[in-house]
């Protein structure tokens, strides 16, 4: 977990304000949740993986006794940091779904936490950017999904971004025209999810090692969709019989109402990590990064199993750690802040009043004493973003201010 | 722990904004540090009463040997969430502090936890607004603090407020001319700071069946101090031989420096609870609540703490739950968010372009799909800032759509 310094804060917050601007434009509404949920919600089986790198908030007032009589550390807690942003908001919608609109359109932008080993671009504290569309069941959440999520990347100086979409309904009729079980759908979902790294002759000679699959037909089928990553569509143009007919026609109507908003590839052999994925799921692919951006999709079973009733429901995720390393944004206007460098001679009641006639007038203003030798406060001012100073002195008024430009 | 709806939540952040602005305003540069800290820094007696009310974070990978030989609940964890935004900082400072200005002007505007029964103005996750001064041993420091927080309440519409002071010396010096001993300071200290809820009586009864002070002596003195609570500043114009002449005379300086612009009031039974105070601390007094909206004070030891050198600083911390529900902003000018309302005749395509259209055009537009009765929609988007709708046909373009106001 990091510590942000003023310049590295100053640019995050400065990306989350795009962001959180581009989201509230295309009519989405922002929310909170409390950083810890229930131990319980968070170990229902919506996690996925990152169940298990939750941090777990020891429970108030144990005793000796309970430690001695507990079997599994996790007992011992009630609750737990969250470790993504879509059970909590699972459990908010479940609990204010009579004060919200019929489609609720949400954004979260905050922190969350996994007990991960550290590694390049991975912390154990890190910010993610969500929009989720609720109580939308047809394409047209996926589409306000895709459209807002281009139009802040592209806000953000990130035009070249690849949009990658396919249905978890077309990877299981895949799965299904290979003899693959339903049962073993999730099992054959993680080998075929390693594609990046283990390369399609790698995908076949796992699933035919876990028996999964006619391994012929895994073979031939899997190589045939391996060779359109790129330009997926193309199945879609001549679409095999195995095709999932409804999915098909969702993912049409998508890159039809789209257009040209966002660069959408249709990428048959994308996965997305989560079980929770009914429908289309998405993933924010850059050319020159090997890591995606950001990902969704559509959750339809999940609010239902907070709340009873099943709620459609999409959502798409921006990492946000991932974008602060992008996202160059030009300097800031710095004319607006100015230092008053200060001898003891002059007296705070000065000082205060220059301080406030300057802070009045619109700019930003920093006290700083004279240092016998200017040089290094001046390169610290520049770092902070100051671009003139002056000298007072114990006479001083705001019209006999000399101002003077820093670097 | 709360759940912040959208109405709520845009509030919230409009403050924030705020603040931020004022803060910035004044030269203070922001940073942020992990929600957790280790717990043996959380720990370390620097947090007073608060340490208790911490919440633990269990360690990872706990076996059931580790449990069955654990005696305290404690050492089952490593991390905790922090309980104030002081500790974090003195971490901060210590390890960054080659990168930072000499005179260092931090905000946090962060979450903060304690495990408190929740009651009325009390939550378990809230938020501080603070700002410190780390580096600048002299008064300029407090008069630098006061006057950004004072500004910083103007902005918010709160113009009523007045800032308490007194000097941790000035207690100091008070007890010592009282007889009580040096070791009994802090303890004395705890029931002078109850007189708000006991009165002056109750303060000099308590300090008696304590043993605390020379009796008659203490019930002279502090009946006197008791009744300057509205004007201290006439206890300078003719100070007591016991006063700390170095501390009065600081704060006359503050006093002279901040002159008009905080309404300052010198309060010399004013104790703030926590223990690392060495010289100024101050309380934001409002007319109407019975509670403190923020305070802090100068904390010259506790840098050295961590870093092995005492480095001088103070701070004043704004307590943003009470400020959120106090502060009544102006309504947000909603002219510029606009709803279009279609049916299922409108392709999505054309609903898209319309959206993106009025968006450059810097409108927030959402989405809504038209409902057999309108009113409860449009109320719904009333109360979610929606000004204007146009109703959205098969064939409609952006010069053929109709806006009408909501409401």
């Amino acid at each position: 977990m990091r510590d942000f310094l003023p310049a590295e804060k100053a640019h995050r917050e400065r990306i989350l304000g795009i962001i959180r601007k581009s989201y509230r434009a295309h009519g989405f509404d922002e929310i909170e949740t409390p950083v810890v949920e229930d131990s319980d919600r968070l170990h229902a089986g919506l996690g996925g993986d990152n169940e298990k790198l939750a941090y777990a908030v020891l429970k108030r007032g144990l005793t000796a006794d309970d430690l001695r009589t507990a079997t599994d550390p996790i007992k011992l807690a009630d609750l737990g940091l969250r470790y993504d942003l879509t059970v909590p908001l699972a459990r908010f919608y479940a609990s204010h779904r009579a004060e919200l609109p019929t489609v609720f359109r949400a954004i979260q932008i905050a922190p969350v936490w996994r007990a991960e080993r550290p590694q390049k671009g991975r912390y154990r504290q890190f910010v993610q950017c969500d929009i989720d569309v609720i109580g939308e069941p047809g394409p047209l959440a996926e589409v306000e999904l895709i459209t807002a999520t281009a139009a802040t990347l592209a806000s953000l100086g990130i035009a070249d971004a690849t949009i990658r979409i396919n249905d978890r309904r077309i990877l299981h009729a895949l799965l299904a025209s290979l003899d693959v079980p339903t049962e073993s759908f999730d099992r054959a979902l993680i080998v075929i999810d390693k594609e990046d790294k283990i390369g399609v002759a790698g995908v076949i000679a796992e699933l035919g090692e876990l028996g999964l699959g006619h391994p012929a037909r895994t073979a031939v089928t899997l190589q045939a969709l391996g060779t359109l990553d790129r330009d997926g569509w193309a199945l879609l143009d001549a679409p095999p019989a195995w095709l999932d007919h409804d999915a098909y026609a969702e993912l049409l109507a998508i890159r039809q109402a789209v257009g040209s908003r966002a660069r959408l590839v249709f990428s048959p052999n994308l996965v997305r990590g989560m079980g929770y994925y009914t429908g289309p799921i998405f993933e924010v692919a850059h050319p020159t990064l090997g890591y995606s951006l950001g990902g969704g999709g559509r959750y339809d079973g999940m609010i239902g199993r907070f709340l009873g009733t099943d709620v459609p429901a999409a959502g798409f995720s921006l990492g946000f750690e991932r974008l602060v390393d992008l996202v160059e944004l030009p300097k800031e206007e710095r004319a607006d802040a100015t230092a008053l460098v200060h001898d003891p001679t002059v007296a705070p009641a000065t000082l205060l009043a220059l301080q406030a006639a300057l802070i009045a007038s619109g700019r930003r203003v920093r006290l700083e004493r004279k240092p016998r030798n200017m040089a290094p406060l001046l390169a610290q001012l520049a770092a902070s973003g100051f671009a003139e100073y002056a000298v007072v002195t114990a006479d001083a008024t705001l019209a006999s201010l000399e101002f003077r430009r820093i670097g």
